[in-house]
This record gives C-alpha cells, structure tokens and sequence, in this order.
C-alpha cells in the first residue's frame, strides 16, 4: 500500500474544472486565475472554448503550463431518430478533435439520457453503446482516450442513462482499446460496489479522470446543490485512497455546479478549493 | 410467460398507500377512501395509525376488508451511539407487533442513512445489518416478514444506506429466512441490473411488496416531487411484467410523495391512481 498524495503540500495535483466558476469568469481569466493560485490543470468545458477560439484557448492554456485533465463533454448519443443520432456522432467527432488541439488527457462523455418520449432504459442504452462505437475508430486514430462518466442516477432520465461504475466498465469491456472512467465522487459515493470497482478499473488501466465535489444534506436541487469539498458526507478522502491505491496518478479535478458557489467572489471559490481537505 | 394482470378491470389488485393523501385525509378517511374507490389494499403509516389508534385503526381496516399491503415502516437503524442504536431496535420491536395487529403483509423498512457526523456508509450499513439481525427472530416468532426497501441512490446520505435491490437482496441471502424487499419503481428503475434482481429476488421467494408512482423530468425536488403513474419516465408496465413474472401476485401499491398532489382533492388524486395506466 503506497503512501496518498499530500495534497495540502502540493496545489499542483489540483485541475479546476471551468465549470466551478463559470458564471463569474470566462476561460481567460479562469486560466489566469489556475496559474495565479497554483493549479496543474485545468477541465475546460467546450462552449467556454468556443467563446475564447480553439486555438487561442489552446495557446493560453499551453503559456499557461496547465495541464488539460479532460475536455466536457461529448456524448448526448442518445435522440428520438436516427438524423439526431447521426447529429450527435458527428459532433462528438468534431469535439475529440478540439480535444486533441487542446492537449486534453481525455475526452470526458456525459452519455445522454432517454430520448424525448422514451420510457426505453434499455434501448437508450444500446444507443449509448453504438454511438460510442462509431466515434471510436477516429478517438484511437488521433489517440485521444473516451472518458465514459457515469452520472448518479438521478440523472438517469435527463443526463445518462450510463449510472454506475460497473455499467460503465462493462461497455469498456466490450468497446476495448481506447476507452475509459471517470470517477466523479458526486456520481458514484453512495455505491456499494465502488471499492470492488475502482480496484477493477485500475486493473484494466480504464481511470482516466478523477473528480471531486461534495453531496450536501439536505441537496436543494438535483443539479446545482453540489458542495465544496468537506461540506457534505462523501468520504472524499476515502475514495481518492482507492483511486489511487488502484493506480491513479492523474490530477484530482475539481468540478462544483452550485448556485450558492457561483454568487461567491471566483478568487475565494478558488481558495476555498485549494483549502478543502480532499 | 404468463399473461400480466388486468388492472383496468380490477381495481381490487391496487392497494393505496395512506402518504398519498396524508395531507388531506386523516387514518379513517383514507380507509373510507379506499373502499369507495375499490381498491383492495391499504399501506398505511405508523403515526396515522397512531393517531386513529392502533386497535381502532386494525378493527377499521379489518371491517372494511382490505388487505394491509404493508405497514410503513420500521428501520433508520443507524444512530451515532449505541443508546441510539438500541433505540430504534426497540422502536422496531414495536412496529413488528403493530405490523401483526393490523395483519400487515410485511412491515416495510427504511434502513436509514448516515449517522449524523459521519461519512463511513460501510460502518452505517453494518449497523443496518446488525439492526435487522437483531429484531428478526423476534419478526419470525410471530411471522411477520421484515421487507427491505433499497431507496433511490439520492438517499443515502439522510434516508437509507440500502440503495439498490441486489445490496438489499445480498443482505436478505446473509439474514436468511423471514426478509425480502420492496419493489418501489420510483427507486429502482434506472438500476441496469433490474432485471436480473428482479428475476432472483423472485427465484428466493423475497418480493414482498411493489409501490409505484413515477419519476418526472424535470424533478423540482428529491423528496416530494414524485409523479402520478404515467406522468413520468419509468416504464411501469416493463417493470411490473418483470415483478410478475417473477412470480409476485401480490396487490400493487400507489405511493406518491407530492407537494403537488396533497393539494389536490383527495378523491380526484385517489380516481387518478386509478385511471392511471400501471
């Protein structure tokens, strides 16, 4: 058993992911704002990259020395026709591209929920899988890895249909090469299987991001109630012991979707997640 | 394969569970209700049934011939000291022989979430194992089975630590004789494992009940925004074929927590449950 990372000593281990202070910054003064406290890297998310230019987000985040621990998001693969499918496809194509202009370690994949007027788990999910498929061949060629994050199943309708590490794993399996996890704490703490597999997924080399928040008691809103690190009841601390105990040495991402952050001054979110006990 | 069930035809396999109407009706109205409207069952709650009177309620429900699905409920097992712990196992006790009083089909639990302070969601559910060891042989002395509820994921902080049906299932197999669980769609039905724990708690003779209502998009609230059967995305009838299948003929439980409904009139919200397609 490997000694953890001493995070308190060592804010480098840290990646922001932009979404944490989107509402008071843009990608210029949230790279600005990485360098300015310390940070390794940085989780751009894809409309923000557009705002800047691909290529200008590219040069900043390079000057800048970060490191790009994934790009949000591809995925949506799921639709209610097969022109929508395709559309999707053809998006997540474009969006490995500018992942791989950007550096990123990964491209992260939030799958996609029902489609409009589907009660059907099972064929979303078949979508999912064939989606994922069809984009594959091009992520290989260009050698950037697919990161599948499963979402917490109360996003099952709306964001995912993919909620559990092990279902995530499962279509890694069958996918092969070229394609991985993202443990996000917020997703997957509750889960009863996570030990089992987190040590599966390091196994098989398949973590390819890690992030942290906090779940909040009582959680005011299913999407914009994340906390910070330490405010709730996720063993933060625990969980990054089997990541890394499972071989994980990337950085620890940051990513809180929180109404209540997004009112604070961004330099004291910022602080406030360098201060965290992670 | 046998043919499923024909609810529309026969309002007497439904049982409503009293929260559905909790806001407007008291104990005696709802089993009133009940038997205007046809159902057959009843899922009443402790303290509704504290307040009618426990030998009241029993002779009430009796005489109104209707079948007590189950009693809501026993469990939160889990407490920060022992003093606390014993407690809810006494209070357990209790609800067992309430369960008997009433001829309760089961007494449902509700495990419990995380002690307050803590974040070890292992140690919490070794105390809801060890919470339920220690009132079974008291349940299976006078025959009352003990049913598991795994709750939504999005509970396990404050409600309960069993938060899918094979976890509940897996501590029926360790617990052995007189425990099963409940079926509740609305926690259940994004699980990718559905199926086959449907299928296995079936196989061990484990369903002891099965509740629906739906899962809304958007859900405005983790607790009290819970849908009318067919106002949302859970495929009821694929997971009531499933629970049929299996080999459960048991009555079929309306329970629906909203702040939208306990608005409505009761007798609207009770002919809704009814025409609703299950």
């Amino acid at each position: 058993m490997q000694a953890m990372r001493d995070l308190s000593k060592d804010a480098s281990l840290l990646s922001l992911n932009t979404a944490t202070v989107r509402k008071q910054w843009k990608l210029a003064e949230i790279i600005d704002g990485c360098v300015r406290h310390g940070f390794g890297g940085i989780g751009p998310w894809r409309d923000q990259v557009a705002e800047l230019g691909l290529k200008e987000s590219a040069r900043r985040i390079k000057d800048a020395g970060l490191i790009v621990t994934g790009l949000c998001r591809g995925g949506m693969f799921t639709a209610a026709d097969e022109a929508g499918r395709q559309a999707a496809i053809d998006d997540n194509l474009l969006a490995i591209d500018e992942a791989v202009e950007l550096g990123a370690r990964c491209l992260v994949m939030v799958c996609g929920g029902l489609p409009p007027g589907s009660k059907d788990l099972s064929a979303a999910r078949s979508q999912v899988f064939d989606g994922l498929s069809a984009i594959l061949e091009h992520a290989r060629s260009v050698r950037m890895p697919i990161a599948i994050e499963p979402l917490h199943p109360m996003y099952a309708a709306d964001r995912s249909v993919v909620n559990t590490l092990g279902q995530a794993l499962d279509m890694c399996d069958q996918l092969g090469d070229g394609v991985g996890a993202v443990v996000d704490v917020y997703h997957v703490w509750w889960d009863p299987s996570l030990e089992f597999q987190i040590a599966r997924a390091g196994r098989d080399d398949r973590i390819l991001a890690f992030h942290v928040s906090d779940w909040l008691v009582p959680t005011r809103d299913l999407l914009l109630d994340r906390g910070m690190m330490g405010d709730g009841v996720i063993d933060l601390r625990g969980i990054r012991e089997m990541v890394e105990e499972a071989g994980y040495d990337g950085l620890i991402e940051v990513e809180i979707f929180s109404e209540v952050w997004w009112v604070a001054e961004a330099d004291a979110v910022v602080t406030s997640c360098l201060r965290a006990t992670i």
